[in-house]
Formats: C-alpha cells, structure tokens, sequence
C-alpha cells in the first residue's frame, strides 16, 4: 500500500527479488486503475498487478500488508484489516508509544488504541520483540542511523547523555516525492542545505526509543540537511567518551550482525559504501585535543532505513534467513 | 583478473550474489598482497581472498577466468593458461577476428594465434556459438548499446546500410579507473563532452560484427560523450526505416528475452531504467517530418555493458539458468 | 515579465551587473506582492522592487521591457503596449514568421498583426537588422546552438543540405520550472533521457531560420536530451563536408566575435567551459572512414541561449559595448 | 603564482573581470611554458600571457604578487622577493602567527621570520590591519566559514568558548587538484564522507584566529565532510546562547557589509545562495527542547574561501571599492 512513493518502489524492487515472496496487490488510492510502470518507469516490462483502491482490495489471500503510505493512512484503516494479516507499516503512525509526544510534533493520531500493540522495527535491537510481533512500526531513516550506534553504547554507559549533537546528511529521496519546487533538480543541482527548523520529527522518535531501550532520558540536538544525490544518509554524530572503549563495544555488539559493520581504526564509512544495500556501516573519528568523539553512521535510506529494514522485519517474524532477498554489498561506484 | 578496475570491482559485487560460482582468487598484479577492500571500500567486512599476482595464482583448483585486465594484458598470457579453464575476457583482445583491423585501433596485438579460437559474446545474438565455446570475448559497451537494435533489423532487411549515426552518452566509470585529470570530480561535474577525436576503438568493433552477422558492409558514424552520472550507457542511433515494421522486428525478436526489453509506442526508455540490472532497453523515435528514426538503446556499461554480460555467458556456457545471480530490474531512482 | 521562472531569474542576475541598466520594475502574475527573494533565496539581502501584476504596472519610465513569461503571453498583451516601449522577448511568439508553421507546433497564435514586425535576435547573425528595431524575438536555447555554427557554412555552400542531425544535450532548467514529477531531482538524478517524441518545436525554428538566411530548404532530424545538470547544451550536428574548410570558415566568420569561439584543430569544447558566460564555443571532429564531420557547438541555456543574448540585443539596440554587463569567460570548475 | 590549481584558475577568472587590474605574469613551476588554456580549456580564446617559472620571473614591472601555490612554497621564496611588493598568500605558510602551533600540523615551517609580518586577511574583521598592510595571509576556506559568525558573537559573550561543534561540509574543489583516486568523479558521485581524521589543519587556525581576536581560548570540535558538488562550503556551527541575541549582533554587526548577509527569522541560506560570489551568508536555527543554537554559513570556497577574498584584500590595500570586480549575487540555479 503506497505505490506512488519512493518507498513503495523500493519495496517493489525488494520483493521482487525475495524466494518467498508473491506480491498479489499493489494498493494506492490516488493510482488506482494505472500500471505502476506508468509512474515508475523501471517497471515497464516486468510483471505486476495493476494499482488497486483499498477500497477494492480483497485481503483474503493477503498474508502480509506493507504499508508505504504516509503517516496518517494507516492508523485510519487499522480497524477494518482483519487480525491475521501480518502488517508492516513504514509510516511514523505506531512510531511513538506516547500520545502527548506524537502529538506535539505530528497531528493529531487518529487511532492510537493501537499504539501499544505495534513493535519498533529496529531490527537488530528489537530482534526478540519483533519475532512474537504481527504489527510492527518501522523506524524513520534518520533514526535507524542514529539509533543503531548510539543505544548500545548508552546501555553500556560509554557515553554521556547529554549535549549528544546529531548533524544528518540525507539524500533528496527521504524528503519524499511530492511536487513542490523545493524537490525540483534545479534548485537542488550543486546546492546543500538545512532544514527542520530546529523540530524535525525524527527527533521525538530517537529520545523517545534511547528512552525506552535504556531507560535514560537523553536530550539530542538534531539538524538534518538535504544533499544532492538520490539515496544515503550519513549522521555524524558528536559524543563524549573514550574512542577505544566504544569502538570495542561496537565491534562486539555487532559481532554477528549480517547488516551492520564497523570500521576499524581511522577508517570511516562512507555513503557510496551502503547504496543498494541493507548495512548499516559506522566509523569512529577521535579528534586531536578534543574530548568528543565524531560517530560516522551510513545507510540507505531507502534500504536499512525504509523498505529493506521492513522486509528484514518480515524475514524475522517468518523465521526465513533474516538476510533474505536483501543485498549486503552496495552498488558502487 | 584485475583487480583495481571498476569492471573488475562490478564482476566481484555480481559474483557475491551468484548462488553457484566461488570465488576463489582475486589477480591483480598491481595490487597483489592487498585485500580489494582497501581499493575498493565498499567491499569491507566482506569475505574475500587477498590479491595474488597472475604468477603466484595457482590454478588447479579453477574453473573460470574472468579477465577485467585492460586490452593487450590477457593474450600475453594466454599461451600460459591451462586448456581447462573456460576463460571470459572483458577487455578487447579477441573481440575483432580481423587482425589488420584491429592493428589499425590498437596497439599491435600480442597473440593473434588465438584470434579464431574466441567467441564474441553477446549473448542474445551468439548464444548458440557461446554455448559451444570456452573462450569467450565479452563485447565492448558501447557496441553492446548499439549491437543488440541493430543486428536483427539489419539482417532483416529494415534500415538502410548507410549513413547510420551513432551518438553515444556514457557514464564516468566507462572511462575507467586511471590517474588522469579528465577523470577527476571537478572536471567533469556539471560538465558534458564529446571525446575520441573520430577515431574510437568501438567503431571497428561495431562495423566488424555487423558485417560478421549479417554479411553486409556498413559505415557508421560514431560520436562518444562524457556525461557526469557514473553509470549508464543511452546511445542514440540514426537510422532511416519505417518505424512500425522496425518496432515489430524488435518486439518479435526479442519476445522471450530476460533482459532486452522493447518500449512501446512513443515511450522512451532512460538510464535510470538499467542501473545495476543486466537490462538493454530499446525504445523508438518517430520523427515529424524526416525519414529517419532514432533509436534509443540504454545499458549499464559496468553490468550488460561489462561484467554482467561476462556472467549471463557463463552462464550459458554452464546450462544455469541464463539470469542467474543477475538483476532484471534497475536500482531507482 | 515573467518573475518566477528561470530566465527571468538569470535576467535579474545579469541586469543587476550591468552599469547601465535600472530595473524599475518586476512583473509577475502569479507572484505578484511578494519579493523575488521568496522565490528565489539567492536574491535575498539583494534590492529590488516587489513584483507587480501587469495590470498595475505604470510603465511611463519605462524604457525596455524583456518578456520572460511562456509563449502565448506576450503576443496577448502586445496591443496594450506603448509604442515607445523596446521589447525584447524571450518566448516563441514571435520567433517564426510563417503563421501556418507556427500553428502546426504551437497553440493557434494569439496576435499575429505583429509577426513581421519582430526581428530575431541571433545577435551575431542579424545585427544590422536588430540595431534598427525595436521589437526582438530572441532565439530558443537549442536553435541558439544550432544555428551559430550552421548559417554561415550553409551560406558558403560548404555543407550538404539534406540528412542534418542534430544531437542534443541539455541540461534541466531548459525544461523550466513547472511543478513536474519528471523535473524532480530524484528522477533525474544520475539519469538521462531522449524526449520530445519527434516533435519539439525548436526543430521548425531551426528550418525557418535557415531558409530565411540562406533561402535553402533544409530539413534537420532533431533528438534533445535532458543531462542531468543545472545549465548548458552541447549540440552534436552531424554533417557532411570538409572539415578543413568548415574550420577555416567559421574561423573567418567568427573572427572578430566577442562571444563565439572556434577550437581549433581538435580540440572541442565543453559545457563547463561556457557556464555563466554569454560564450558559443564550437569545435569540429573530422571522423575516421566517414563523410561525415560533428559540429560540437556549447552554450549556457539561460545565458547565451536565454537572458545573456536578450542582454547582448539591448546592447546592441542602444549602442552600448556589445559584451557590457555580460562576462566572457565561465565560471569553471 | 600557482597556475595548475583550482584557486590559481579562480583568481584569473576574477582578475580577468576586475577593471583596475592587469595580468602582467602567470607564474608556474610545473607548468612553466605552456599556455594556461592547455590546463583550464576555459581560458581558451581568451588572451592571457603564457606560464612562466618563477625564476624567469622578472618582477620589476609588478605591483602585486598573489601566490596559490601550495603550502611550503611562497615561504622559500620571500627572501628573494622585493620589498615594493604586495604579496598575497592564499596558503597556509602565514595564517598562524604561532610557530609551535604551526608545526605541530603542518611541515616544519620553512621561513618564520616573516610570521609576524602578515596579516590575517579575513576582510570583514581585519580591514583595518590590512589597509596598513603589503603582506596578507588569507584564510584557509572552512576558518573563513566559520570565523566571519563567530568572533563577533565570542566578543560580544554571546556564546559559550566551550563545546564549540563544527561540522563543515565542503564541495570537492576544496580538495585541489591532485592525482589521487580520492578525487576521482566515479569515487564521489552520489557519494559522501568525512574527513580529516580528527586533525584537520583548519582547526588551529580557527582556534588561534578567535584567541588572537577575542583574547578567549576556545576549543572546537571540527569535522569536516566532502560533498558532490564542485564548489561551495556550508559550516553548521553548534553553540549555546541566546537566538535572538546572537541574530540582533550579527544583523547589527554586518549591517553594512557588501558581502556578508544574515538571514531572517527561521530562513536559512544554501550553497547555491552564494556559487560564484563572494558572499557570506548566514542563518540561526533555534532547536525545540535544546539548548543549542545551529549558526548555518555558507560561501563559495573558491571565491569568498579563496581567491574572491583575496581579491578584496587587494581592493582594501589599494583603497579601490571594496567589491570591486567581484560580486555579490550567486550563479542560481
């Protein structure tokens, strides 16, 4: 559900690919009725049932629903789905188990009785949740390369829980693909920029989870930019404490992780590293004569850090290999 | 074999995906002693073989070469190689079987004795010779732009055999890997450019097979440009015929073929349709008021171009199915 | 006229250089009451007066009035104009003086009274006639390309005219700055396309142009293509000739030129060798083993296919230094 | 002096267009007797003398010296330089006045005798040190970003001299233009890393221009990143104060600057504001729920960073206007 998104597309090339998946409907209201490839034109030729209303989608041989829809679509149709089908939900619906918080930075939840029953779907940090879940809430982009580095090493103690800056690079992918000039080429071409004005959404969502996973209350200062390529996020994230000691709580955190790699020594990830894949890479900088250290966190943004982290979802409640149908090499240069 | 090269690099990601090849040795003679992460970083934390020189390599043990050396480096050894092996050269070697020809492009060759010996491998065109053969010679990426329209239109009698123009727009990486300041970011950003001053190795390449195949004389005009993406290959050729019977040869011809695929009607196919997928797509221009067509043809020069076509032969030399390990969709956007 | 897109922009940009101009006036419909800076950013902390709707514009101090606005918006308001008033237009109204030939590729004309009262400004073409008139149709972008290099060895009968084809390039804000999905950045982004579907209506402004100059009937094949960049077209023209001459030809022609420069022997020129400049750059390719020689001729779009030479018109109109205001080198890298 | 780099072909650019200034000598080692167009095909057509070696250089005639050779180089050559001229030095060799601090990163200094001899030439702030002044030192491009915000706001105690974090995001020129992989178009497109590995050369140069302004120790933080874009330098600056504070002192502090612009209110400016001027423009994100306020700075690192400021150090030393032949609006889009 969502096929006229980014993230509906990249779920499409995903599935695709994936042994043990049949994709039986593509669900979009504002498509109905047209072929995908006549929106994604890198479909043409392949396979696929034509978009349907929800209205017209029958769920009765429907095992799994993803929803790529933006925020506010899901919650509105949760009570009509009947209780077997497995949901996936890349919105920020079912993000944030308090109301007061989603309110002050979305609009005003239009079914949160459902809040408590949705698992966040960071997988590696909710593997065991996630497995005994049918409803799950998957991260936003910025969080997942955030969250990923920063909760194991808040849990270990190695780093303060104050004055945590999170400066987030991301291609022009995760700001969607409405027609607004700001999203035009040309006014992107050889430029960069900020935004959010200092109340991004993305940052409820990471105090809100450090808290719920270490029970800590952290306070973070968020400024993500726009840059001009298509897919990536790269956070830098400045932190207090002792390089050695977190790079080796990293290296033993992720030790078996098939998505997320750590950088040894002074080598740093970077975006061309991640494209196309499911990894999550993270390196460390220790500066000269300065007490923080600088987290180098790179995703896909449409990958780890949308479609891909919802089908590793998928793989984990179905008890399938957890890396299957997804890529753990990038498509580089 | 050869290592530090993007082809090279391209062939590694294609075979970590492939569920029945091993990778056994990386060669490279430049590079030998490294791990190929270090050349190439997105490959860190992936499993794979140190580099060994071409002398210390050990063959017993392998199945098949993959050369990704530049042109003149695999004939030299070839009088070396043990007749097992089932060789697939990328580079230019044994692509033209006219020995005086390709002394006009190149330098002098090294081993013309094998010249006879080398199948060209296109493989929808070639399947049943490739089938039959353990020395392949994978096409150039621009013929193989070019080459996958124009042969089952020109043995069938469709376009004239003359004045054919071929204007071809690549991607950074087909210029490959070398240390020269055409090649650096800040040259070729925002820019665009005509190269190969008339006189470019593919143009033989182009005129040799189509006279192979269809027994016909033909004189092309061929005009290369740099563009500044890193992959893709669109090449716009200049024909004159009639469009319907044109797009129904195409559409016949290529009916049952996993990665060539016909657009249909006034629909055009773009780069961003290819990317990392072994895909050709075609799609025709009628033009008001003129007689010729053109015809646009677009590939991944480092996939369908390179080394996705090296392994849609091995495959085909092994009997696996012929898309194995291989993408039929691009990564997009 | 015509705030809001992107020649009138780069009009602003240049006007505001120049040390003889005054902008008074700024007129948008759409966006009339806001500051151009709400468009545009990098207008802001820059003075200039509020955009005003033509219907409240006072233009008794003007003395000149460029047109930015679409084709078909002009020629509506031209009966309204004072007589005094120099225009120089940037749209289609009035750039091809055969009213059938217009009406075949655009909507029906608006007000034709004035076909044959506008002078087109190819300025280094039709200077004399530009110095006498008051009333400019400045050229498109891609017939800018075009023709510079093309009329004057069409005239000296030094090139055929029949199988003309014409390859060209440009970058996105040729395609203006509608809310499209196509003009997204990321659909662009690391693509390239051919679109135009055989019909683009530069391609009769190009015929037109030609036989009003050298009363030759010509008929081009005409391809554009979008790169993905912000400015610039490269033009491949493929003729057939001597390349010897063709050199020495344009050469002669150009020789006292402030803004066309011919590369020599074989060097060619590229888009970042143009960008910001009022500059055409042409450069031939003598082809091994054909008839036929590219022409490679390089503009930035928005300067001297758009506002530069609508600058470079006035100049010439009011006797002041042909290049004042208007930079002859790019901004590279 | 230093005709092969990026900032060598910048200032030529500028100084081409700058209407009291003459180019009586391009100086180059490496490039001695050839023609500057042989390197930067953009000065093709354009008349400018050929490229001498220094020690062919007779400076009789020369007023001014500007050098963008390499750090190391112009201090080798100050002994045998003659006193009647202003020098302008846009490397490192005489940016920090402390020779301990400035071995400590870079190679050992060659000719410290001068150290206290130039003058820091960050325009807006040193403007009276430089009016008196033959030998400028101008600021390496990221201390440019960064100081222009900072050291009114340290002076004026509006910001804490602790925990200064500065993340910068750079465009590749600022990396020169050296053979390395690094630099590469294919190794960067849709790409993005930081660098620097904790020790970047601009760090004590920031730090010690702000002791040596606002007799404060500050320790910053510094991490920066490169972009895929050609030119342009966006600094995101987090520090603690007062937001409406810190913009009424910047607003009161340049309000009569050409070249240094503030934005208003929650309107933050971008790298494609200032591409190809010498602007500085500047804009405060107030954070939800954080201390922190985020400075956003932009400029062209070629122009403001580099040769544009250079150029307005000469203007300031000369008593020409001080935006003589450089300007204040961008090339946009």
């Amino acid at each position: 559900m969502g096929a006229s998104g980014y993230t509906g597309a990249e779920l499409l090339r995903i599935l695709l690919k994936h042994p043990r998946i049949n994709i039986k409907k593509i669900i979009g209201d504002k498509s109905a009725g047209k072929d995908i490839s006549k929106i994604f034109s890198n479909f043409s030729g392949i396979k696929l049932p034509k978009i349907n209303s929800f209205l017209n989608t029958n769920f009765s041989n429907i095992d799994v629903l993803f929803s790529c829809a933006p925020s506010g679509v899901l919650s509105e149709k949760m009570n009509s789905l009947s209780k077997h089908l497995v949901v996936i939900d890349l919105s920020a619906d079912y993000r944030i188990q308090n109301l007061n918080l989603y309110n002050e930075y979305y609009e005003s939840h239009k079914n949160p009785s459902f809040i408590k029953k949705f698992t966040y779907g960071l997988s590696e940090i909710f593997k065991s949740e996630i497995k005994k879940s049918k409803l799950i809430a998957c991260p936003g982009c910025y969080p997942t390369s955030v969250l990923i580095p920063l909760i194991p090493i808040l849990n270990a103690g190695l780093i303060k829980n104050k004055d945590i800056i999170i400066d987030s690079k991301s291609g022009i992918t995760g700001a969607g693909r409405n027609l607004k000039s700001d999203l035009l080429f040309s006014e992107n071409f050889g430029s960069l920029k900020a935004y959010g004005q200092g109340k991004h959404r993305h940052k409820p969502e990471i105090e809100h989870i450090i808290k719920l996973c270490t029970k800590k209350k952290v306070s973070i200062t968020f400024t993500p930019h726009i840059i001009p390529i298509n897919r990536g996020i790269l956070s830098s994230i400045y932190v207090k404490g002792d390089f050695r000691k977190i790079l080796d709580h990293l290296n033993l955190f992720y030790k078996k992780s098939n998505f997320v790699k750590i950088s040894q020594d002074n080598n740093l990830p970077k975006i061309g590293d991640v494209i196309g894949s499911n990894l999550c890479r993270i390196g460390l900088i220790k500066h000269y004569n300065s007490e923080y250290i600088t987290i180098i966190s790179v995703i896909d943004n449409l990958v780890k850090g949308a479609s891909g982290q919802a089908v590793q979802n998928l793989n984990i409640i179905m008890r399938y290999r957890e890396e299957l149908g997804l890529d753990n090499q990038s498509l580089s240069p």
